[in-house]
Formats: C-alpha cells, structure tokens, sequence
C-alpha cells in the first residue's frame, strides 16, 4: 500500500477542516498553538515509519497519555484494576461528576479523568513513580529519549486543577484512592504534560496493533489484554463523541485536547494525526477529518 | 476452520452458566421461556449454516429487530435519519428518560427503545408498513417464509406497553415523530414481536458481514454504510452493556430480552447465540458466555 | 387596615414590571392574552373582598386548580393520598420526567404536573368526576355561578398534550394510576382549564385562611389539614421558584401559566393578583410584584 | 401559655420515637452519643427560657451553624451574597454534586454543604475569622461565654472531608471561591464543631423571631432580610426534607447530624430539641418528634 500517498491525501482533507477548531483555552500553554499546524504519522507493526506534514514537531500528550497509563497498570497489576473502575462509554462530558456519584466513586471508564486518576493511582502504588513510568514507556518505544514532561504545562494543568481535585477528593471520599490526593495529582498533570511528535506516538501505539508485543519484541500485555484496551479504546476513547468516532472512522481510538488523536489497526499498525483546533466535545477536527479520509480510502478498518 | 466444533465447545461453556439468568418477566410470553434452552448459530457470508442445541427452536427476535429496522430505514431514506437519532452510547438504563429530556427529544442511538421508535417512524413513513418490512426482509435472508409476528406476544407487549407510550409521547412533544403515537407503538410492537430461530437471524445478519451486500446479491446499504452499521452496534448494541461487551466479546452485536444475541464478523459472517436467562442488565447471560468462548477460541474478532 | 390603598399601591408598583413578561405560547388561547392586563383582588375571613385594575375580568386558571383538586382529593380520601404522591419541592422544571424516574413513578408533590395527574386520578376515582368537583367548589366558594370550563382552551391543552401524555404513561407504568389514562387527562385539563377572575379565586382560596372552613360555614378540611395545605403550597407552589417566592412574598402562594398567582394568609385572608406575562419559570412578572409590594407595606407575612 | 407542660409533653411524644434513629456514624465523636438522650428549650422574644429532659447537656451543633454563618454574612456584606448562592430548595441529598454542576458552581442554596462553604468563604473575606465571627455570636446571644470549638470534632471532620473538599474544589474550579479552599475547609469545619446545649441555641436563635434585632439590643438583619431568612430555613432547612418539615411542624427551621434542630416562631420565640438518632434524610427523630407535637398543641405555628 502506497502510505505516503495516503497521508498526502488525508492532510489534503483535513486542511480545510483547520480553521473550524479552536485551541484547548484553559492553559495558556495550549492555547497559543497554531490552529493551522497538522502532522500525521503511520507506524506499521514492523516498525516502518512514514509521515507527513508537522509530523515531527512535538506537541502535548494530553489524554492520549491516559491509554499508556491503562496499559501499563495491566502490565503492573492484572485485571484487579477493573474493580475500581468500569469500562462502559460515559454518556456525559469527559469530567462530568453525575455519573462518578451514581456509581458510588468508581469511575465510568479508565478515559474520563476520573477513570485516569484511578488508573494513575493504582500505577502509583505499583510502581512508585507513575508520572516517570508512562515517560520510559514513550522513549523506550518510541526510541526517541529526549521525550520529557513540559514543566510549564504541568505546572499550568496544577494551577487550573481544581476540577480534577475535586474528582479525587470525591473518589477518595469513596474510598477509592490509596495514595494522598496531592501526590495522584501530581503524577497525573506529569504524565498529561509530556511533550512529544507524531512519529514517538504512532511507534508507541505499535504495541496494540502486535496485540500487546513491544518494540523490543517483550510482551507487555497478553493478546486478549490488547484485544480488549482496543476494545474499550474503541467504545470509550473519544470523550462523549465515541459513537460518533466509531462510526465515521472505524477504529479504536484516542484523543487528546492537545489536539493529537492515535489510531490503532489491529494486525497493522498505529496511525497518529494532529492538529491543535478542537471541535466542541474536544476532540482535534483536522486529526478527525484526516483519519476519517485515510480510512475510507485504505482498507484499514475494524469494521 | 471446524466451525461444528467451536460451537459444541461455546455451547459447553455456556451450559454451567444458564442457571444464573432469568428470563425476561414483564410479559408472560416470555416469563414462561424454559431458562436451560440454549441453541446457537452461525452463517458464513457464502451462506453456509451451522449450528448446536435448538438453533431451530423459534424465540422472540425482541430487540434485534431494532438493528434490521435501522438498517431498512437507512436503504429507504439514507442519511437525514441521523437528524432525528443520534448515535452515541447511552450511559442509562435503556429505557430511561433522562438522557431523552437533556438531549431534546433526539435519543441516544437507535436502538435504545426511544430511538427505536424513532426509526421505526422514519420506516413506516417511507415505506407505509414498517412492521411488514421488517418481517418481509427476516423471511427472504433467512429463506424462512414461515416466520411470523406472535400475536400473543405483540399484544402483551401493547399492555405493559406504558413506559414505550411515555416516550412516544415525550418525543412527540418535541416534535419529533411523524406519524400518530398509537400508529407508531402499533409498528414497533409488531417487528418486535417476530419469532424465528438461530438459524434465521445469523442468516439475517450476514448482510452486514458482507459490507452491506443481500442474500440475493443486491444491495441494501453502501459499503461505508455497513461499516457504520456494525460501528453504532459495536458502541450502542448491547444496553447499558456496550462496552463490557465489546471487552469480552469484541464484535458489533445486537441483544434482546428473548435471549437472543447476534454478532456480526465483517468479511466472516454472523454468529447467532440464544438462552432465555437475561442477566441484570437485560443480555443473555448464555449467549454471552458462549460468544465470549467463541470468539477466544476463533479468529473471529474485529481487534 | 385600608386595603384599597394597599391593592392601588400594589398596582402602581406592579405595572412597569408589566413589559418584563411575556405570555404564555404553548397555546393559542393563552399566547393572545394582552400582557398589559393587571388585575388583583383580596378576600378576607370574612367575606369581604377588595379588588384593583382588571379583577373581574376572566382569565385560565391553569396550575392554580391543582390546589383546590388536592384539597377536594384529602377532604373525600384523607391522607392515604400522600402514599401516591410525596411533598418535597421540586429542584427541576415543572413538567420534567428525571426525578420522576429516580423515584419510581411517585412525584414529587402535588403541584408538578405529574403530581397533579395523581390528585387528579384520586380525584376521579373517589367522586366520579375530577373536572366537575373543582368546577362545583369555585362556583360555591366565589359565589360566581357562571364560572365554566374554556371549551377551546381545554381542546388546546389536549392537543399539545403530549407530555402530559408521556408523564401519565410514565406513572401508569410503574402502577400509579387507578384510571385509564385519556380519562385523568381529560379531567386534567377540564379542572386546568376554568375560566374565572381575580374576585372569583381571592373568595375560592378564603377557605385555607379560615383554617379549612368554607364560605357556607362547613368544613373541608381538619385545622391541621389546613395548615398542611398551607405549607405544600408555600414549599411547592410556584414551580422551580418556591424558594424564590417565599423569600419575595413570604406567603402560601399558587401560580399558573394563565397568569394568577393566589395567596393565602392564615387567619387574615387570600388575594389573587393577574397578569398574562410571564417570567422564564412560569410565574406571572406583574402578579408576583404586586404580591412582593403588598406584603412589604401591609402586615400580611406568615415570617 | 404553659411552656413548661407543652415541653413535657413533647418530650413524652418523642420518647417512644428515640429508639427509631441512629447517631451519625461518619466521624467517631458523633457515632457514640447515647442515642436515649433528649433536651428541648424555647426561649421567647423576652428572654424567657424553659427547658425540659437534657436540655444542658452540650452536643455538636454541626449543620445549624449554617444558620448564624449566613446571617453574619448578610449582616457584614448585605445582599450580593445572593450572586453567588441561590435560594431554592435541592431536590437532592444535601451534598450533592449533581445540581452543583448543573447550575455552573452556584449551589441551590445557603444550607446544602455546598452553600454553607460559599457563605463561609464570604464571611472569612468579610471578617478574616469565620469561624470566630460564628463562636462570638453564638456565646453573646446566649450569655454562655464557655461555648467552645470541639478539637476533636473539628479535626475528626477534616479527616473525613474529602465530600466537601470535593464540593470546594468544584465550586473553585467555577471562581465561585475567594479564599484557598484549604482556608475555606478549616472556618466550615471550626464553626460545624461548635459544642453547646438547648439553652443556648435557643437563645441563639431569638434574633429572627425578633425581626433582626440581637439579645442586647442591637440590630443584625433589617425586619425583611430576618423575614427573608426565616423564608429560606423554611424552604431549604432541613436538607432533602424541608417539605416534609412544613408539613408536619410548620416552622422555619434548621438541623444537623448532631441531632439538634432549632425552630423560629416569628414574633414569639425559638425552639431547640435535640436528640443524637436520625432518620435517613439525617434529621433528629426524637427532635423532630418533640417539635410536630409541640407545634401541633401550641400555636405556635406560621400557617
């Protein structure tokens, strides 16, 4: 299959979709980004990387940091994670509060912040060092070091994050935090702040397409593990628009409000598109229009 | 593959767990179902059948009509459909209220019972009889010309039919049913009402394993269309349930309070599963397991 | 105390806020009305009424009969009513369908709409004829026997009744209500839909300031009744803004969207004061300036 | 009237209804009050004060606290409070986060958790000492200058905080805060953990049955802003249940999970009962008890 063709058509599709998004505006550190920035980057499951566009100019992680977190809490500790927190899709805004108290403290999915809090709480208890744990994890995969958290982010998601502390005081108040509030905080605005491209984020998605394979060949999930992250990445990874991302491009999926959204093609590879404009449920609309172009045109589909 | 035997080994995992299912109890054609049934169906898209236990023992179709009801009206009147209906999980009972009243009348998705109703207005104003088009279609994929709407069950519904009047009424305060409410219920009772067996409904399904292509070599719905078919019943199929059970199952499937549940493979075909015993949610807890047996076992999984 | 000067006052501080509101436009009777009307009457223990601007001209009851319906309900049935209906404030719109889900059909009081179909439904089942013992009550009580139902006003309501419909539905599916649906509808909207004037409701609403005693001397309710009565109104009276109310007015009131809002004064009297143009809640802009005036200069206040 | 009979009336009312409550169980000190215990005093107007049973005995004064923070801040700041707390009724358990979120970090009202740490917020602005400014108040209306802030409770409260952190953080991430939510938690859980008996909360309570003016003298409130409290503790409180409170006792009133509930007769006096068991909307049982068959025999009541 010819990639670069692909990749050339998809951001073809995606320009004129720039202008209609808007840059995240709650951190002064997001909202400056270029609206009409846009890369897209195809990683196969051998490893070979094509790209196009703004591909290797860094942006902020954000959410999509949220599928490695999950992945390697898995890897860490088992399936005892699904006791503290479900995988139903969240029929409410991504950190809505309604649903958390319904269900008494445990989170929708491990893709609404509140589910992510969970999740960077129990890879805490694991690990000691939740934060640096998604970092390695990117730079081994990616084979990109110089990935790092952006102290200005981190320090500006802290400042404004009243919201995400009042999700953990509330889950604590359930009893369903094991570390102090402060600490979960902290190691969650550090793995939401670091900075990379899309190149690093296509290989480090590789690892679900290999159905759980990493680069260096060691298993970090089982096949049914990797089966199923893709399966709740596809009905819970795009914040209250999953149907709707499922539905226009047909694959698992993460999105973040730095404007990147990773792909995954099980069998195939990671495709990673970026554009800092988001629509108004804060998904990237020049990453959208650009996945949902390659997918119709390849035959990479689930469906 | 030896399709005989991946099913005899589902119907064994399925065995110990139909004891812990209830059948459906608000009407009595379906109280009285005997919880130890179990048949299960599978139809290659080259039309080859196979099946196990009483996959020719005939059950109430109940929800899994709503996904043959969509996919007419779509091949009736195309896309406008997605005006009316939206298609994002919904996060509530699949009955509820909540999500209908917040969203203006625009359900969820279709095949929550409100966004049923929904496209089954949409179908009878295209088509005069949305009940008969239904059955009509059932019949020729199947090959099946006996099968037939129960009256009994189709009146019974009509007499706990309160809670499907509300909704009717409440979108229709808000403008969003063409026909008489009455008229509506009348329709949407009747295609839920179709009895057929395992044989029938994977045999029904395969047009969307086959990218949207009939039994007879026509089209029903555009290649792209079919794939999102299979996407709004992989996020939306299965109740409140859609996510666990694209975690365990990882396939676009459709359930209904008969016990039936059908999945789709795209490109393989379409497995049918039915036990009477529903677990809490409202999904059979036999054709659960042996879905989740079958595809572990197989390669017939979309992740 | 000169309760001419007082309702003259009353009306003076009532008339610029005349522009603020707008009439009712669900239906047609009602969107007509000229919302420069003003009209206010008082009625003290004992018999003596006082009126102001418009007070004889007629008007649409509306919710305002939902009061004397709960009163006839209590006197023919006693308390086993509150086992169908609670009375907590509403913290939603008027005719919303969420906490009548979370509380199993059971309203919340009985001046949401959907409590008012309850009442009503009691109503019916215990005299035979809901509309008509509202009806008979107001024409005893004002004195006024021409008082009738607006045949074309309650043909609207019926018309745009949808969810009306949806609510009764709703609460007949969860086994609360004892007669057919289109029969509590009809007399729903018979009692709600009275014609009659400022003189007719002050004199119709004198009975809960004489403790329960009507105007020809015999008891409707006990004295503890009454002072219940008084208390559902002043907690639930006036939709989503009972708090508002009683913060402003300080008084059991009732409000309806045909522009009256009635009073009551324990021990002292009722005044009814009118004015189609309404607030985004529901209750009338110049009927509650005028109650808030009157209360603030006179010595009516229950605080 | 005969005060002290009507006292020893209720208290013989209450009795029986002691066994039906249980103390609350979230914070140790609350959990081992000695459920059997019962005090009631009434103060009047004229500084009269009778008491019946453990009337001396001290108790946490917890959510009725509520009270004298919000009345202190009328009086430093006066009525913009009103822009950032509403005044109507929750039709949700008292700390909800649901309504909260609904209405944009505006709590419904000055009694839910969330309205109290808003008015805490806006009395530690006005006086640099919340806390203080409540215990001051509290020991000079009731001559009892021993009132002290019990340590332990306070800092039992802070432990098991993390709800009302939740609801501060919220409320922050909304602006609705002025002073660091750590400062804001410290004066509510100070002035929640004041320690003192019947006697003094009933003289405590006078002021707004003297219309606003304080026990030496001075005015606190305008007549109509102590009206308008009055009309607020009516409506809002008693948590979930202030339609029931008016319906059965018919006063303004406010209580807390320490047990007590303290009632206003406008123009007459106040009224506190105390007993540790509560029902499950967290309401004294034997309070409230004592205070329906007081009300009920005296006429002492606004309706």
């Amino acid at each position: 299959m010819d990639y670069a063709a692909l990749l050339t058509r998809a951001r073809e599709a995606a320009l004129p979709a720039l202008d209609r998004g808007r840059p995240a505006g709650y951190i002064p550190a997001l909202a400056c980004a270029d609206p009409r920035s846009f890369g897209m980057a195809l990683a196969t499951v051998d490893g070979e990387v094509h790209g196009v566009g703004d591909w290797r100019k860094p942006f902020s992680i954000q959410s999509i940091s949220k599928l490695f977190a999950l992945a390697l809490a898995l890897h860490h500790g088992g399936p005892s994670l699904w006791r503290r927190v479900n995988r139903e899709p969240s029929g409410n805004p991504f950190n809505s509060l309604i649903q958390l108290e319904a269900e008494q403290g445990v989170p929708r999915n491990p893709f609404i912040n509140a589910g992510a809090l969970v999740v960077t709480d129990a890879l805490l208890s694991l690990t000691g060092d939740a934060g640096g744990s998604v970092l390695d994890f990117l730079r081994a995969e990616s084979g990109s070091p110089g990935i790092a958290i952006d102290g200005d982010v981190a320090a500006s998601e802290a400042e404004h994050g009243h919201r995400n502390a009042a999700l953990a005081h509330f889950m604590a108040s359930f009893g369903n935090l094991e570390n102090p509030v402060e600490e979960v905080l902290a190691h969650y605005f550090a793995h939401c702040s670091i900075s990379l491209d899309c190149h690093d984020l296509a290989l480090a998605g590789t690892f679900l397409a290999r159905h759980g394979i990493r680069a260096d060949g060691s298993r970090l999930l089982g096949r049914s593990d990797a089966k199923r992250v893709n399966a709740v990445l596809l009905t819970c990874g795009t914040y209250d628009a999953a149907g709707d991302f499922a539905y226009r491009v047909g694959l698992p999926g993460k999105s973040g409000v730095g404007g990147g959204i990773l792909a995954i093609v099980p069998g195939r590879g990671a495709v990673c598109a970026w554009s800092p404009g988001l629509d108004a449920i804060g998904n990237s609309v020049g990453a959208l229009a650009a996945l949902e172009d390659f997918t119709e045109r390849s035959d990479w589909s689930v469906f």
